[in-house]
């Protein structure tokens, strides 16, 4: 049986996301161009293309000595071809070589249109000025032909690429500065509850640190956005508070979150307050943790409402609030693999609901071992800062045994 | 046979490392502190302390009746226990409760100190104003007890802890808004060879854009550090310029790198030149692509010298340069475990080399496939950027062949 603590319907998480993924196609942030060297990490807006062949000459593959191939053609142990070398470091003209003429080249260097192969160096010995070649040498053998990188037109960054180091290197090679980016999407975090107190601040007896505000702060980092604090956090249960920090949000921010009161109890007043705003997309998904989780589109922009214990709240937004996050990048579908473990012990899964479990990662005898973390709860922060990974179980599963094989998904840190 | 290209020896990367780590083994970054939302991918250099128990009251784990579990001992299905509901939903000060007294609490609620254990909502239906309990209920059952998740004093981050998300909520959690992190490393890149242009220029015939710089800016970022470009990139290989790069390089920065002109070819002139200004520590590495890589002591601070083709670059930066970041911000050993893939194809290595081999990965049938991208050397960055990954070689490996399983490290992008 699943537990539904007064929820009328549990949403599986595919269909949540489903459901967000269809309600907002068509969001998209907005655009800009930034310099290369601000690249990094961002978001691929279109497709880049390359302004010109890379290489834009023929450029030899090693360090050693270009020839013409058909003069090698006839070479053999018995009769070597002779080549005399000539050296020129910096060929500013192209001139027409001999077919005896071998030139003295290094990795990377043009080769001359008239000459069309390359002898490693170390493939012969020079003496008094000569190489001899011993067997024949085909066309374009260790020349990095003009275009064979990059050609002209080609596609160097597809639109949805995350900019990484490799990818800043090609945009450079084209020559390129500037790099077309979606800007950074802006998410408002807002948290509530009365006994919540923001950091820095003293507290009393039943009160507690907002934690899941600084969660979520570093989550929308990671996922390559613009997190904003809400400056009058936290907000009571106040209807008034409530469409205050609402009106915020729709104003300045992509994406608006509210965390806390968002259960289905007499207290927990935000999505209900929320509902009449917009369409409630969904309360209550079929996770855990991170049940009372909620999402609605209020003026075609998507507001959250998710669950104050950390840890609820940090699964919350990795499997409801990042999709979401993605699409609207239109972020490429990479490979993301999880590490194949072993697990050490039994670990419970609740038929109905999508289960999150933390383990720590150890190497033993060639496998990787995943260990349960025993203190669970929505609440206990230490666990997912002690944990490597976790390990989900679908709604489907009601436990998984001990020597299982399992998909382990990590932890940044 | 190893091919040298004219090193006398080549240093295997394992030894390159341990020589580094050994030389620089003091070198530690400056501190400083920044506020909670500034510590996401920063370095904590001392353990972070709980400065108060988390949570600092006994809270309830779960949505429904705090109770004295004691008055529940001799509950059963025909003796049940019979208790009095009362609603109180910000308990101010703690009151003795009667042993017949259920008090309504919510998940995270304090508990008061007179009662010790919270009935599920859903194990019970109240009516009337009563619930009934028909088995005994174990002290503290459904209660995170105060200091469950952290106990003050206790260390919530170690030195050397990258903070993600998860610790800056443990951070917050015990009210603390200040994070000790480490200066980021602060690294200067400076390219060579006349042939080198800066992206933005025309180029004639034989140049090539710089992108190098790019590939190590973007590495470097990754690396946690501040990458800085040498304003006169690229130099000439005239002593005068190397020698005044390396001073600029000594002054600001933690680490300079030179790239370009690093082999011992007649114009790969800079490591000879700053050989004579420092201990050189090793040059020619045995590695491929990256052979051409040379690190030294000048003064003090590490410098380094890597190719120029931009995946030799790449992958001397990760395998030399990366672990002595690493070092330096004392960062904990993380697990990084590899992805398990299946060979599609054979792959030639070097015996005495570790050689770098770029594959796209695939899943198919429940395995996951590698195939090695055909397209090599050292300069094709196209390459790097359609791989998923890259399969290590070992110096003592000619080969692996089709259906051998691999560890495939996994590229950014």
């Amino acid at each position: 049986m699943s537990v539904s603590h007064g929820f009328k319907k549990l949403v599986k998480v595919r269909e949540a996301v489903s459901i967000l993924l269809n309600t907002f196609k068509n969001l998209e942030p907005s655009i800009e161009e930034v310099p290369l060297t601000e690249a990094y990490g961002r978001v691929a807006c279109r497709n880049i293309i390359a302004s010109i062949d890379v290489p834009h000459f023929n450029r030899s593959a090693v360090d050693g000595y270009a020839v013409k191939a058909e003069a090698t053609f006839e070479a053999s142990q018995l009769n070597p071809k002779r080549f005399r070398v000539i050296e020129k470091l910096k060929p500013t003209e192209d001139m027409l070589y001999e077919d005896d003429i071998a030139l003295k080249i290094l990795t990377g260097q043009p080769v001359p249109d008239s000459l069309n192969a390359v002898v490693m160096l170390e493939a012969v010995s020079e003496a008094d000025g000569f190489i001899e070649v011993y067997s024949p040498i085909s066309p374009f053998k260790n020349i990095s032909r003009k275009g064979e990188d990059v050609r002209k037109g080609e596609i160097i960054v597809e639109k949805g690429t995350i900019i990484a180091p490799q990818h800043m290197g090609l945009i450079a090679s084209c020559g390129l500065t500037r790099v077309p980016v979606y800007r950074k999407i802006k998410v408002l975090v807002i948290s509530s509850g009365e006994e919540v107190v923001t950091p820095g601040k003293p507290i009393i007896h039943q009160e507690i640190y907002d934690s899941s505000s600084y969660v979520l702060y570093g989550l929308i980092k990671r996922k390559l956005s613009e997190p904003w604090l809400y400056p009058k956090s936290p907000i009571t249960s106040s209807i008034k508070d409530i469409l205050e920090a609402l009106d915020y949000g729709l104003k300045e921010f992509d994406i608006t979150i509210f965390i806390g009161g968002t259960s289905v109890g007499q207290t927990d007043i935000i999505p209900r307050t929320l509902a009449k705003e917009g369409d409630l997309l969904f309360h209550g998904v079929a996770m855990k943790p991170g049940m009372p989780t909620a999402a609605l589109n209020i003026d075609n922009k998507p507001v959250f409402c998710l669950p104050g214990p950390p840890v609820a709240c940090f699964f919350s937004f990795l499997e409801i609030v990042a999709p979401l996050i993605e699409v609207m990048y239109k972020l490429k579908k990479t490979f993301k693999p999880a590490v194949k473990a072993r697990l050490k012990r039994k670990i419970a899964g609740e038929v109905g609901k999508r289960v999150y479990v933390r383990v720590l990662l150890k190497e033993s005898n060639g496998y990787i071992e995943a260990e349960p973390i025993a203190a669970g709860g929505a609440g206990i922060l230490s666990s997912l800062c002690k944990a490597q990974g976790y390990v989900v179980l679908d709604e489907n599963l009601d436990s998984l045994n001990e020597g299982d094989v399992v998909d382990v998904y990590l932890l940044e840190g």
